[in-house]
């Protein structure tokens, strides 16, 4: 055995030591030492976030995770969370950030692979409340067959935020139909189906009921869920005729649509009957004076595809669990140029505006 | 010309047409609609980042930013910066927020490629004042030779948040030098030397004086710059040489060198009389009861190299306009295992733990 091997073997044995150790938090509340750097933030991070998404690459706890090369065009995104309040009916600001990662990767084709977390943390934010987070995080991210590879936490004092904010970016792979679908809203054309994977505006109406502010109650949870698995499906189900997916997340499906008619240059004709909406969120949209095709879904996107493959498509979306309540929802057409209409139930039509004003914040 | 090519072309005359109009943000403070998603959202993203950091990954305004493959191992990295002030002398936290994640990129002995920016706004935010940050982080990113492909805005009522808030993540590719250099702090070994890259603290005791909360002035400014070109020229110099980088951020040169001997369970002796301090951040540390080594660089790192190879090292550091102040400044043993020790000036020796507490808050 030469020197240089004792050595090594000597590392190794301190490192694994140092696992064994298993560092714990023991404060009840974050601190700013938390975030400053330092010994607090050190088994912070090994405690909590190396702890819940242990993987190689973030084991090493370097600048940056070094990852296998891609074998083909990669997709990239972020997203910032801010959801209020961070715990709700159906998932958690930790969940959301993950899901919502994922889905922006899959609605452009690609098999979502790794991610990244940024904190952003208050002064006194119950450890315990982090701690559930994190291993939300971690269990939405297992779901999704991603890995969180990197990350990072600060802390401010406490007034200067709101207990958690997450910012997730995400790294996906165009492989296998995706890198043939070339996506795009340009891409969309007059004949072309629109589809939506299921009844909208859980989400966005379950916050909403969620902060207490309104007397009401429904029987509702959030539809927050990883999409990669539906896209998939979807894409795989008719090569070459998808032309566009968006998840409807702020905004909801009526801002997907403008953009689409916007991009396009085309018309977006959608039939509100055919919009599938539960009648708790229907009934709790009424009472808050707001339009289901605006509320913000987490785990439903709206698809455009060639109209003589949308029941091919449809069929898709409803042989996957996330998709069951899939629709054909509308058409595109020549005209109205970069509007979109709306079919009303009682025969009339109307134009869906992109959403002015702000009545939903803080959704996600 | 069939209907196909017409309706084509008429889609980017309207593109181009809505390019030319160059929407504008008519309101002097964020509000919450500037993150909801609607149009306020869409004029922000496209008069302020659209405009500022003009890509054709990012003007597609999509989810994500498609990316074409990348001949390497990937690096992935993330930051939030929380600083506090958001201007000071010799930055802001926009071009804080770039080269933050560009020296982490490059640290890791990657070419940084793409960037993506999450941003949490605070309502009432100046609209200039935003305006100011993005334009310094476009700045930036051209000066690092990388492009800001994708974001996210969102907004939080007045007393949620401090201003503004900005996650960076970063991929960089793993090619020349730095694929070969396999860095990390496991590879260091006794007889190593240690570099840093320059002068010390700057940006820390910048940050602090620009708080005003001190009744004192220094002639000092952030150190804040991009590394990539400086890392790249040492791994060009001594290839297979270099042990491992690391940027001197949160925890200053301390916490990275107690990261070092921890990881590789060796011994590193710093000589103080070696380690650079500007005399105006000597004298502002002494006046705050603070060390040098535990404040904040944002434009220096620290590198271990091959003993042997120390001096070309130092030579390629110094060549370069960022290196110009680099120095060796101690060397690893094989004793005490995992510490870090300081000879003083004054020829005594003491242990350099690591940061316990908080000293510096929201410093980067």
């Amino acid at each position: 055995m030469t020197a240089e091997t004792s050595r090594e073997e000597l590392v190794l044995e301190r490192i694994e030591r140092a696992r064994r150790r298993r560092p714990r938090v023991r404060e009840e509340r974050v601190t700013l030492a938390h975030g400053a750097g330092g010994k607090a933030t050190q088994t912070l991070v090994e405690a909590l976030f190396v702890e819940a998404f242990r993987n190689p690459a973030l084991e090493t706890l370097d600048d940056g995770a070094v990852l296998p090369p891609a074998a083909g065009r990669l997709v990239f995104t972020t997203d910032a969370h801010v959801v209020s309040p961070l715990f709700f009916p159906g998932g958690d600001i930790g969940e959301l950030a993950v899901n919502g990662t994922v889905n922006d990767l899959a609605v452009c084709g690609a098999r979502p692979l790794y991610l990244s977390a940024g904190f952003v943390l208050e002064e006194g934010f119950p450890v315990d409340d982090l701690r559930r987070i994190v291993r939300s995080m971690a269990d939405a991210a297992a779901r999704a067959d991603v890995s969180v590879v990197t990350g990072d936490t600060k802390v401010v004092e406490r007034g200067k935020a709101d207990g958690c904010f997450i910012t997730t970016s995400g790294i996906g792979v165009l492989d296998g139909a995706g890198a043939r679908a070339e996506l795009g809203a340009s891409a969309v054309r007059p004949g072309d189906a629109v589809l939506v994977s299921g009844p909208i505006g859980d989400h966005g109406v379950t916050v909403m009921l969620a902060r207490g502010e309104l007397d009401l109650e429904a029987d509702v949870m959030s539809d927050t869920a990883a999409l990669h698995g539906l896209t998939a499906a979807l894409l795989d189900a008719v090569p070459g005729g998808v032309r566009m997916m968006r998840d409807a997340t702020r905004g909801g499906v009526a801002t997907v649509l403008n953009e689409i008619a916007g991009a396009s240059g085309c018309g977006v004709v959608l039939d509100e009957a055919a919009v599938p909406v539960r009648p708790a969120v229907a009934g709790a949209c009424e009472l808050l004076g707001i339009e289901p095709l605006y509320v913000a879904c987490e785990g439903r996107f709206v698809a455009v595809v060639d109209g003589a493959r949308a029941d091919a498509a449809l069929r898709a979306l409803r042989g996957h669990p996330l998709g069951a309540g899939a629709a054909i929802a509308g058409t595109v057409r020549d005209d109205p140029p970069g509007l979109v209409l709306l079919r009303t139930a009682f025969g009339g039509t109307r134009i869906v505006d992109t959403l002015v004003g702000d009545p939903l914040p803080r959704i996600c």
